[in-house]
């Protein structure tokens, strides 16, 4: 397969997080063509030009649709804020390019599916950045869910907490406005349920509270506003299989920094996980002997394939950065036709619907079935 | 104050914890009398004969009628199996004894009720078993909220997870039967409440999502049985103050073995507890540079009282059985008309009411306001 | 057997601790004969009166020889300061009382061969308090390693660490002088090796460490005065079968409260315990495959007896007080005649005598053999 | 300052760890001109060839020799087996470039010593990989206790542990023999003595303790061999300022995969760190009050720094790998003449002097004093 022609639009957290994956993956993997790095855009010139440097890109520019017109990019990586995700990424695709999209997809429902469209009609490659499930333990913990070593899932719990809206008196910005979305459950909880998604699929019915835990913030130049959206959301669910759900999610909660903490309940055992020990899980067997009987805590290792690719020896530690060096390989795969396990357009749009019925669910207070 | 003399209807697993607080309260505290251990009641005279010389109890019988009508005995623990609570705790309270019940009051809200009516018409102490709160640990939690360590608590989370249903294959027995209630949330969920009450007051929304994990079991002499109530359950709650709360029990959770993890968020920090490790809590306070933020692990130490009248040094752990003897001897100042830190039938009726309103907010698949 | 009629010299920390497990040790256990509970001495009538009161023994005195001389003991608990351990021991033994000694025997080693030499002439049971090796766990661990779970073990590491004389500016009290014996080793590092005989049998080669954190202390009424004796101490070890070990204690390590920490090393696998989660151990084998392999944590449950005589569900937890309670039922039945787990005089003389090579190997600075 | 040339010899564990951190040591840093990958040597063209176009280098060699004389080369990656370090770093200094060569120096002390002096008579940079001392955390655990934020130090354990030779039915090879070196001493041991040269400078005198815990091993071909060094070792240390540390090194401990457990005990606090949760650490600090002290685990954060060039979050954690990009920047800053933290070859020497006083200590029976 030809070498592959990049696009970054966006520089940010993400951004950069892609600029490093697209430099990165040929010599982790080997087995891929290393990409080209071709034209990246950035708000100013000259800010485009200081990262294009840094990142080895060999273009820069202001004008994202120069980006997109330019022959030489064959996929675009949309790192930029989620207002713009929808016009970026549908104009990607229109031109003919794959798109890689940080989640979500877009705020509106309305626009979400306009991108789903887009990419049904480009019949190109269209994913969303969802590096969690791309974790080596991650794929593991599928794994021995589908050998049944925890025979059948009944029950999941799943928590995502980090405290950036912590603080009372932070400053109100944009993200407490309802412009941004509804808060807790699209900014963050979509993480954890591309996990409950890749683990089990969709989502099937909900029922969220949804809480703001300080009804006010300060204005920089004084006075206070209201806090337009919900930091923090319970949801009760039900997956397919009859399998009961909680997801949790807190962007209030003081203490946390990157929790995603998973457990998962079944006739034979259970299993356990938190992304702010991304380099381990524990598993349950209900097979030993009653003085033995206990969670066993399991350190990446190379056996966790493709830990293999990036250190020969246990229990030395992925970082977050090295998922998404693995989501690009998977991107690359699936462009050249190979199996690929990643969040689509499709997948993606699905997650973004729970997210608006668990909404619908706490303003009309009932249970929602997702259809 | 004279010393108390005791009867104690049953003798399991409940029953032997309250016969080794009544030996130990006076050793351990120094500060109230010496209980007389008087009368012992179980099935057959036999047992009650074998028991009471274990227990050190002078009388024994099978009749718990005879031990209630017995004038040297004051106060009586009654540790029988539930539906038994109310016919027992009733007839001591009309015959003049205190009375010491283990949770939950009854099965059903209407014996619940009646416990309460001849709690006040007798004017005795009746106090309910729930001896988490009494852990010195959990004492001073409700110290530091109290004092606004973690600020104000916007956000509460508790589950309550043990594995003894956990097994599909096991026998059915009665656990598992309507009669013996709805499952999870009166079988045990009525623990982690009592901690919340003790903690934050009383819930006053809810709506619950109930499963059964396993839809019928084996029978010891052949066939299957549908399984009649739900082995787990998650619910949604409001609690005063516009505190938000997330409650999951399940007791078919493979790999927990006495879980009660409780997570508590506020303004200005956070603590976590959890009933495995019940010597340590963890608290984290928003104060310190970014470099050390985190959560302290902290553990049992003299200075959390009464932790000093077992042990005059720190770390080196209570248990379980321990916590009973402290809510024994906050039993005796009750008597005497001292303050003292107890669920009394009036909160435990409040309790189980809300039990009533999770069931009917499954059942009616909405929220229940609880008045 | 007859009822044994039980004396108790000395109420402090551990005084209370056999108080409490003489009081106790036949509601848990129902097997054996409750102890009558005869007289208390303490160094004043008062103290002794109360105290007496307080524990429920019978008769009080503030001279120790009277209760020893008192026809209606049997067994005599000694558990005052260090000093006085070999005078009261001995007296009770020629006296013909079973003596249980609160560890160690003797600052000096003439006078634990001494109360040797006493216990040997006097035929009655005489052994020491090492309450750890009670822990229901701990003995588990012994099962395993003797069944081979972890195959041939290898190699040791032990350390023990407390911080209440961590404070630098704390007043030099007893502990720190010469007359108290030489700091960590003999005041608390007999605990772990109470634990490595119990598993592996006697130290036989040592090479010593040891260090004064301080250099001197303030006084209480003014000035400084320098520390005799050393706060922290580690040894090189060799025992029996050519297992290594690693010894360390450290009465000044800041933020240690009761850790005992074990780490144990074998051919087929690994375990690991800590005393301030005394309520767990953790288990690696090397048998499973190797996307699975790690450290189990396993919780005392009733399978690891006899947990099961103080609560009959897993995972809920003894305390510190327990262990003594079963060590107090092993003297028991070792009184009787039946087969118990206890460090004799004979076993903790050979203990003590390693702690006195540990100071001559440090002092000459070489290894010493223990012959 | 002008882009460096790269020449990786070796494409091993540790070369590709090279050769990643030189690909993403610009696109993290921004700071630092983007090295030129020029030359790759291995045991083969068609290896190298291979590796090349992997990693991203120009030319491959099958001769080393070419690499160093190739002028593009301004820097040298030594990554090849210890026996070739001397030669091929010499070599590389000889012909005026700098030299960034895996730990440790070479199995000979002569040989280590004959590379310091190529290095000085070189004026070039020489450095040792010895990545661990990069990790932010360990950065700031240097900064603590510079402030003083657990008064003086007084003393340290630092355990060293993996799994790799537990296994006694595993095949003999070249790391059991003596032309490797002594075993666990030499080859990982060097790794917590650089975190506590970093920390606290050079050792000062050692007493060493060395066991093979399998005295011999199967060949491939049948039949057994033995074991001719030691897997495993615990020493006895002094460092400057009278601080006492024990090192334990075990690369036959089941169960262990990555662990560097380092424990520091101060006159005001205590620090404890594990490499196996790199993203981690524990600080105690004794100026709370005494219902609230406890060891604070503090997650990796921008704070940090520099974390912050990685991920913008805190609790993302970084990888292994990402240790490398770190040592990688520091170099370059090196040799631009700006401050860095690395391990030079002087420093090296020293670690690897003590290395051998502690061989000695264990065959003479005596502390060795390291002048």
């Amino acid at each position: 397969m030809k070498s592959l022609g990049i696009g970054l639009i966006g520089t940010g957290y993400m951004g950069k997080c892609h600029a490093l994956a697209w430099n990165a993956v040929k010599p982790v993997f080997g087995d891929v063509e290393r990409p080209r790095l071709v034209h990246l855009a950035e708000t100013t010139v000259e800010l485009a030009k200081s990262r294009a440097a840094e990142f080895g890109f060999e273009k820069a520019t202001a004008d994202w649709k120069a980006l997109i017109a330019d022959p030489q990019v064959d996929v675009v990586s949309v790192t930029t804020p989620n207002q713009f995700h929808a016009e970026m990424a549908i104009a990607a695709l229109e031109a003919g390019k794959h798109v890689w999209c940080e989640k979500p997809m877009a705020p509106s429902y309305t626009d979400a599916e306009r991108m789903l469209k887009a990419a049904r009609a480009s019949g190109k490659i269209a994913v969303l950045g969802y590096n969690y499930i791309q974790n080596p333990i991650m794929r593991h913990i599928k794994t021995l869910i589908g050998e049944g070593a925890i025979g059948t899932v009944n029950h999941i719990r799943v928590e995502m907490d980090e405290d950036f809206m912590a603080d009372p008196e932070a400053f109100l910005y944009w993200k407490s406005e309802l412009s941004a979305g509804y808060g807790a459950i699209d900014d963050f909880a979509v993480h954890p349920l591309s996990l409950l998604w890749y683990l089990f699929g969709h989502v099937e019915a909900v029922i969220a509270d949804m809480v703001k835990p300080y009804a006010d913030r300060p204005l920089r130049d004084g006075g206070r506003r209201p806090v337009e959206n919900h930091d923090a959301a319970s949801v009760l669910m039900r997956l397919g299989g009859g399998i009961s759900a909680v997801l949790m999610a807190n962007r209030a909660a003081w203490g946390r920094k990157g929790r995603i903490a998973l457990q998962i309940f079944g006739s034979k055992g259970s299993i356990t996980f938190d992304q702010e020990r991304l380099n381990e899980f524990e598993l349950y067997q209900a097979d030993s002997r009653g003085t033995e009987q206990g969670y066993r805590k399991i350190l990446a290792a190379p056996a966790h394939q493709p830990y293999d690719r990036f250190i020969p020896a246990p229990g030395h530690g992925l970082g977050f950065n090295d998922l998404k060096i693995i989501e690009c390989r998977e991107l690359i795969r699936a462009i050249s036709g190979a199996p690929s396990s990643l969040v689509t357009f499709e997948d993606g749009l699905r997650i973004e619907k729970s997210v608006h019925a668990m909404a619908q669910s706490f303003h009309e207070r009932r249970w929602i079935e997702i259809v």
